[in-house]
């Protein structure tokens, strides 16, 4: 598995149970989404939390009520077996990590894929932006902000942003190139100081990795998929299902088409 | 009223009784909307249709069930009473049109605000850009194609457009300035040839009125809000209230901000 290897090739690798790690750089140039799996009982307002706050949420595929197949982005996929990893909650508790949630399908699941965050990186990587946890080989650092998400019913979240620090003859670009993939995520949420957005110290994520800030660069914060996860912790639902961090769902859909 | 009303004084006109008519032309520069509202059983699966056919049906509100305030692009508005003119289905039916749905309201309701052409529209003259149905002072004409929305539960519908005549020579300029505004319904989605997209005559619109193409003139197609009104029309829910045409809910929001 590799960048050059194929959606469906890594999904068929999953759903043999032979690949169980992490995806991002594998299959560049494909959407990556996060996976979020609820009752039909809360299968509005979730819908309906991503709709308002379309920036940290972008839906890009909502399977029907029972359907474990994702029609649009990737015709033929089961959601159930194609992720290397998934999480399983119950009333907000994670109760298990698995590698195939068949025995925990049932026929009033609805199935959520959100856009990631790996589009936008690889559209930086393209016109010479470096994106600094890539560098470092590390996971992206991620924190909780003070800006609430507009809640819906039972979901409620702090903004969760992701960070990456560039040369300040880099940000307008990132602006620019970032703007145009609406669906992972877009434009950045906040350029300059962490304090304003309440994030007190960039050396301590709340998830992911630190990443070094040079001196002649300024942190730049995007809204970020994982408060999709904040929120069904607070909503506490009797059952969830989400992929395991890092463990995406490998769609067959191209990153450019992120921006129509 | 005129261009230069403020959406509140014309919601104000609406309250009273006093303004039952058409909105075209009115608040210039602000954006006016569509309006569904269904019973919540129903919520999910017209939420979803809408997610999933966004270029006919793009939300831009969505209320809180039971409640009448379209608390993002309006607070404090009230859509039982600010709109001109209403229309009540039931299975499918129209039993009565009405300046005040206050009477029809239930606390299991939940209304849509769905993005309207109007918006634009105006972009397009802001740059010099011709609209017929305006010059000639009609309704803009509206046809049913042969392409199928994707359906969604109870919802299924042919995709209705708009169309719009333009010189050969402006029709590169309406595609990049509307596709900017992706939250109105955006880019076209055919250019050239009625037929391709199934339809026999643009002399017999299904909806609004015919318009004037001159020979050096193209009819470009746009997807329309009435696509929204046809499904409901199929799924026959046992209520649904919607806009009467050309009656739309005046918003706060400014044009401009569809762009992001």
């Amino acid at each position: 598995m590799d960048s050059y290897s194929l959606p469906h090739e890594i999904r068929q690798l999953c759903k043999d149970g032979s690949f169980t790690s992490p995806t991002p750089g594998l299959a560049l140039g494909f959407v990556q989404a996060n996976l979020v799996v609820l009752p039909y009982s809360l299968a509005f307002e979730f819908l309906l939390f991503c709709q308002r706050n379309p920036k940290p949420c972008p839906v890009l595929d909502v399977t029907d009520v029972g359907s474990p197949e994702p029609k649009i982005i990737s015709p033929g996929a089961d959601i159930r077996t194609d992720l290397p990893r998934y999480r399983v909650f119950r009333y907000g508790e994670l109760v298990e990590e698995t590698t195939d949630i068949t025995p925990f399908w049932r026929n009033d699941l609805v199935a959520f894929l959100i856009g990631c965050s790996f589009s936008f990186e690889n559209a930086m990587l393209n016109i010479g932006l470096p994106v600094r946890h890539i560098e470092e080989q590390k996971n992206v650092p991620m924190y909780k902000t003070d800006i609430e998400c507009m809640p819906t019913g039972a979901f409620s979240s702090p903004l969760v942003v992701s960070m990456r620090p560039l040369r300040f003859n880099h940000v307008v670009r990132a602006v620019e190139v970032t703007s145009q993939y609406y669906k992972a995520h877009g434009s950045p949420i906040h350029i300059g100081n962490p304090e304003t957005i309440g994030i007190k110290n960039l050396e301590k994520p709340d998830y992911g990795d630190a990443v070094k800030l040079y001196d002649d660069e300024i942190p730049v914060f995007w809204a970020c998929g994982v408060t999709t996860q904040t929120a069904i912790l607070r909503a506490k639902p009797e059952l969830a299902i989400t992929h395991s961090p890092g463990h995406m769902f490998v769609s067959d859909l191209r990153d450019d088409l992120l921006m129509f």
